[in-house]
Order: structure tokens, then sequence, then C-alpha cells
């Protein structure tokens, strides 16, 4: 094509992501249907109340049509009730919440809010892919800090806590151009949750070099151990974090597109400035619905149900490794479980297509468990620097936040690893 | 604040736009309720049909989780079929159409995936807001090329085809950084239908210096004299054009956000990695409904009744502006009616606030027309430079797709200028 139809250099290098990959060797596989515990939707429906809100939602002119750019005031107004226990501080809904079309153009609001060329933003490895490209978006430039694996997780199942932070790495990661640093708590896919001491010390690090805090906490209704938000950690760490959730992972419902920061006036300020230049508006019905959730959801029960539920999920799911003798990391929150599959044994000679094979071994074991058993689970090295990958190539994701059956299906599934184990 | 959380300059410098100012007007009238003719939302519902395919959506796991980042087959699949008939030719859903969320991200999407800092972009005035700063988040550079008014505009009504094109202008705004042109046709504000002609010179010029064309045709489905797209006039125009609509402006339902662009594979490959990083994916109970929409409306007659339907409610809007000898442009598509207010009289000695004062007289006639007769309307210098502001300040923007009886309530208070008119 003429030069002059040429793209944008920020979309031209398309490296074919995990996604696609999966997606195209589960349809390749022999065996079908695959059990696909890959990407991270849920396997069953919102709650039968939240599904009812988006309908009556659905009835009312008001509800189908534009909402203010920042958000249904409903849906601000049930955000700040909900959080402001958290905070222990009444959020004014006007000027400390905004709603985005979910919590990845939140996210992306926020790097175009704040991010000039040049700008340094730093995140750890590994990382949610989409968070390359939007800090890439407004000019900025990445500065990675890995979190270690458990030392023994080859050898022994241990919880999630045991993916370290290395301080003086990460201190050493601090610059003068550095502006903001991404954190996720409960993490994708490592499943831990940051503890009070770590948050303390990456806030503290945080206000002496004057860097601005985006918590991904759209796992936060997710967790197994205590749970911090680092926004409520000390006023002066609030005056700098800008917190990141999700109705549709609160509500089951990944497809709705209804996300949301909560933040100090000057920095929603902006950050809701670059969201209205990016989408305008968001959802107008499914805000509805999001705020009807929100209103009754400590009413019912629900918060305390979906823990009670998604553990059980993993529990039962992780059943399978305990069995096969494979270690994994028990996630402190999320939906994720990472296990160490470097006891299995590729089988020597396994033909992989050119797209796989020259990619980290995880890679190639995904392939091969979509192809030889028909289970789909996500290569986490997808997550790293090519520099990096070798800390996670022995390790595979499964999202367990499917139904009990499907569960079942992929244990019996999995115990066809014991003949490649040696 | 400290410098070094300082706002990106991208969302800095946040000039109030218009429809705060209108929106706050309209809560400080003491008129109330207001009608509001301003920002271009239904006053009335989707069709029912239409409203049922979302709520069946809704009980169905899949509609409620992640979409395809290109959007769901079978919204792809509706809206190839429903546009291959104008292209005369089977669109191929898989390559030819993508999904965005609404059209403002769709237009995003292009914008990003083919603009880089320095390339310029070819807009007409008046334009949507948004294009502005859609532009240049990726670093374009604006170049603005007017459409004239009538010249006898503050005289008699006549058609809007008579805002026109001056393409000695046009051309002169080609160079070698020229990379892309935006059309919007239906025209908001002006209800200007490009003209088979008019756009055969813009595609010829386009095709002489190799520039893409990014079609924004999101009100095609209302027209009142022959609509021809840009995309179906020629092979050579297809293969440089993408043309973006809108589900929520083709079925009433602003509030959705489900947006398409239809192009050639090689454009389309780009814009859809683009919404990718934006966005991920698109709500999905609401892209199913869409498809719904798609599949059914011309079977139901949907479209040919919508057309019916809006030119009634311009026809019936614009008798009081016959009454009043006020005179207006005749839309040739679209929902918008734009009128020519010269000959009413603004109080000498009127109070305006500050941030109306120093704007354009129609900034001040929106201002006067909410508060003495409670009626808001967009003033359309917003929609210019403000170099070329002063050709529309005598006009008016009322959007009319409101219900009859807002319609008249509207009439009856207008009917209230007469005593401001010489």
């Amino acid at each position: 094509m003429d030069a002059k139809f040429a793209p944008a250099k920020r979309v031209a290098g398309q490296k074919q992501d995990v996604w696609s990959i999966v997606n195209e060797a589960a349809a390749a596989s022999p065996v079908q249907p695959i059990v696909n515990m890959g990407q991270g939707f849920f396997g069953y429906n919102p709650p039968q109340f939240i599904i009812d809100a988006a309908k009556s939602a659905l009835d009312r002119v008001e509800c189908n049509q534009y909402s203010p750019t920042k958000g249904r005031p409903r849906l601000k107004k049930a955000i700040a009730d909900a959080y402001s226990p958290f905070f222990g501080r009444t959020l004014n809904p006007e000027t400390e919440v905004t709603i985005t079309t979910g919590a990845n153009e939140g996210m992306l609001s926020a790097f175009m809010g704040f991010i000039e060329p040049g700008d340094e933003v730093i995140i750890f490895e590994p990382f949610f892919d989409q968070y390359l490209s939007n800090i890439e978006m407004p000019g900025g430039t990445i500065r990675y800090v890995p979190m270690h694996p458990p030392k023994d997780g080859a050898e022994r199942t241990s919880s999630a806590a045991n993916w370290t932070i290395d301080f003086d790495e990460l201190e050493r990661a601090f610059n003068e151009k550095t502006k903001m640093i991404v954190l996720n708590s409960p993490h994708n896919p490592v499943g831990k949750v940051l503890n009070k001491e770590e948050l303390t010390r990456i806030g503290d690090l945080c206000l002496k070099h004057q860097v601005l805090i985006l918590s991904d906490e759209v796992y936060d209704r997710l967790y197994y151990v205590p749970f911090t938000r680092m926004a409520t950690l000390s006023p002066e760490l609030a005056k700098i974090t800008i917190t990141v959730g999700s109705a549709g992972k609160n509500f089951y419902a990944t497809g709705w597109r209804v996300g949301y920061l909560i933040g100090p006036p000057e920095l929603i300020k902006y950050v809701a400035a670059a969201h209205t230049r990016i989408c305008y508006s968001s959802v107008s019905p499914l805000q509805e619905a999001a705020a009807i959730g929100f209103e009754q959801a400590d009413k019912v029960g629900f918060w305390d149900q979906q823990i009670t539920e998604m553990k059980g999920k993993v529990d039962r799911f992780c059943e399978v490794f305990d069995e096969l003798g494979l270690p994994y990391s028990i996630p402190e929150g999320g939906y994720f479980v990472l296990a160490n599959l470097s006891k299995v044994k590729l089988p020597q000679g396994y033909e992989f297509p050119d797209h796989v094979k020259d990619r980290p071994r995880d890679f190639q074991m995904s392939w091969f468990l979509i192809m030889e058993l028909g289970v789909a689970a996500i290569p986490p090295t997808e997550f790293y620097t090519d520099e990096r990958a070798h800390l996670a190539e022995d390790w595979m994701r499964f999202a367990v936040c499917k139904n009990d059956d499907v569960l079942e299906d992929a244990k019996k599934r999995l115990r066809g690893l014991k003949k490649y184990m040696a």
C-alpha cells in the first residue's frame, strides 16, 4: 500500500498476542469442545437482581440516552456510598468519582490525563498487557520492576504472597522523570494481595519522589486474606492515588464495560476530561444497573457470597494439582491460579507451529495442553518483557471463574498430565 | 499542586464547553422545566423489538461477557448484510467491519490508527467538537475549511444545500503532510447532505493527494434528499475511505455506545488494533441487540418509518419560524435545524455572566432563550474556530429528535420571541 496510507507506528507492529494464539489453537484442537480457562470472563451470569435492574433501565428513556460524561449521578453516588466506609470519610460523588468505559479505558484516561511524552511510568512484571500500549499512547516510557516468584515455586505449593518485590530494585526504578506507578492488587495473574507493609513501603517511595499512584483494584471484592486499599493508608497517599474499579469484575459482567475511578478532585478532574475526549460518555442502561448493584450488594450479602463462592472454586480446582503433585501459588485474591508445570515434560520432537516454537516454554506448554488435553490456559510470559520472561516460563495461568462442572471437566482432563510427568 | 502532579497539556486547558454552559444556564433559569432542544439525544425509546432484543441478550451468559475486540460476529455480519446493497458487493464481516464504543471512539480509533505527530487532517467548519481533541491526541494538526452559510441566510429560508464548500479553498488546505480528511454527511449541525458532485470533487482531491477519507455518516438513516455514501462512489474511493456509523443514532439509543467502521481490510485492520488498545472491547449485550436491530429493521419497515417520523418533526417544529418570519436552513438530513436569529434583538443592557458575554452573539442568544423563554438550544459558533466564528453567530441549533408534545411546547415558548423582533 502507498506509504501515504501507512498506519501509525503505535499500531503497526502487531506481534500476535496471546489471546489470538490461544483462541486459534483452541479452534484447531482435535479435542472439542475445549475447556476454556484462558480469558478471565465469567462462565455464569451476573446475579439476577442486577440483570433485572438492567432490564428495567432499558424501559426508561433517559437510561438509553447519553449519560453525563463523568457518569450517571446515581452510579457515582452508589460508588461513593459503597467506598466511603473504606476511606473512613464521605466521598464526594461529584468530584471524587468518575465513570469510565470499563477499567481499561479508565486507566487509559488516567495515562492520557497525566502522561506527557518522556514521562516515565513504573509497572511490575508480570503486568496486564493493555498497560503497555496505554502508557505508550500518550508518549510515556515504561520502567519495569519484577515481582520475584517463590524460589521453591517448582517444588512446593505456597501462598501467592511469596511472589515478592525487591524494594532496592524498585527504588532504583524511580528518577526525576517518574510520573506514575501502576499497582495491581489483588494481582492478575499472580493472585497476590499487597499487604499493608508492602503498600506502605511503595507509598513512601511515591511520596518521597512525588509520584502518582494508579492502583488497579478491579478484583477488589475477591480477597481471601485481609485486603488493604492504597488510598486508605493515609491522607497523604489518598492525595496522590487514583483507584481503579470495575463493575464488570464486581458483578460478573466483563462485557458491560462499566469502570470507575476514585481519587482526589484535582486528579479526577483531569482523568474525567481525558475520558470525555476518548469515549465521550459510557453505556447508560448498564451504568444504571451497576448503580443498583452497588446499592443492593451489601444488603443481599452479595460481596460475602462472592468471596465464598470464588474461594470454593479456587480450592475445588486446585485439588487436581495436589493430586498430581504439581505446585501452585495459592491466590490471596482474584480468580486466577498460577500453577508450576516444570515437572511436566513436553514429549521430545513434539511439533509446534512457528509462532509458538520461538516463544518461551509456557507458550509451548499452553499449545500442548490445548492440543492434547483440550484445556486452554494462558502462558504468563506474555505479561513479561523478553528479558525477564524466564522468570515465568514454568508457570501457567488458569481462570477459575467458571461453573463447577467446567472446573470438574478441566480437572478430569488435566489428570492426563500424569503420563507426561517423570 | 506540585508541578510533578501537573496534568498533561492535552487536558489542562479546559475552556468551558458549550454543553456545560447550556446545562448550567438551564439549571439556573427561572422558567422551569426547560424545554431542552440542545443536546442531540432522543426524547423517546428505541423501538420495542430492539429493547426486547437487549433484554433477551441480558439472559445469555456469553452476551454479558467480553465480546471479541473487533465486535460480536453476529453484529459484524448484520452490518455487512445491511450495507452490502449500498456497496453493490458483499462486504466481508470479518475484515471490512469493526465495532467500536460509539462512533466517537470509532473516530478516535481511526485517528490513533493512522495519525502520527505532524500529520495534517482537514475538517470542515462547523465541526463536531470531539474531532479536535481526537485528532490532537495522536499528535495531528488540524486544517480547517469553512462551509459557507447561504448569503441570504438572514433574509430567507432555504435548503441546507446552500451551505457551500469553496473548492479552491479546500484544495489549498491539501499539502504533502495531509494524511486524512473528515467528512460529515448528513451534517451536524448544518443538516446538509453532500451531493454526488460535491463528493466526487472531494474524492478526486483525495485521490490526487493520496489522502484517507474518514466519512462520519452517523445520521445515515435520516435523509430527506437522495443520500450518497462516499465509499460507494468508485472502487478507488472505497479503498481510501473509512465509513463511520452509529447504532445509537440509528436505533434512538445514544447511550448504548455501539458504533462501527466499514472500510477496506488494510485500513480496518489498524483502526481495530487501535480500538483494542483504547477500549479493549465494546458493550456485549447491546451489540447483540444492535445485531438484531440491523437484521430486522428493513423487514419491519423501521428505516422508512424513521425518515417519515423525523421529517415530520422537522416540519412540525419549523412552523414556528415560518410564523415568526425567522429564516432557517431546511435540513436535507439528520435531526438538527439551524435557525437564523439575526432579526431577534437582544434587549440593550441585558446582563450576561462573564463566561457568556465574552463569547459570540449566539452564546448570548442561547443564554437569553434559556433564561427568558425556557428553551435550550446550542450556539453553533462552538463548532467554529475563533477566526471564523462570525460566520455562524446569528444561527442557533435546535435538536428536533424529541416527542411531538415537547416540540409543541418549544414552539409555544418560541412565539415569545415576537416581542424582541423589530
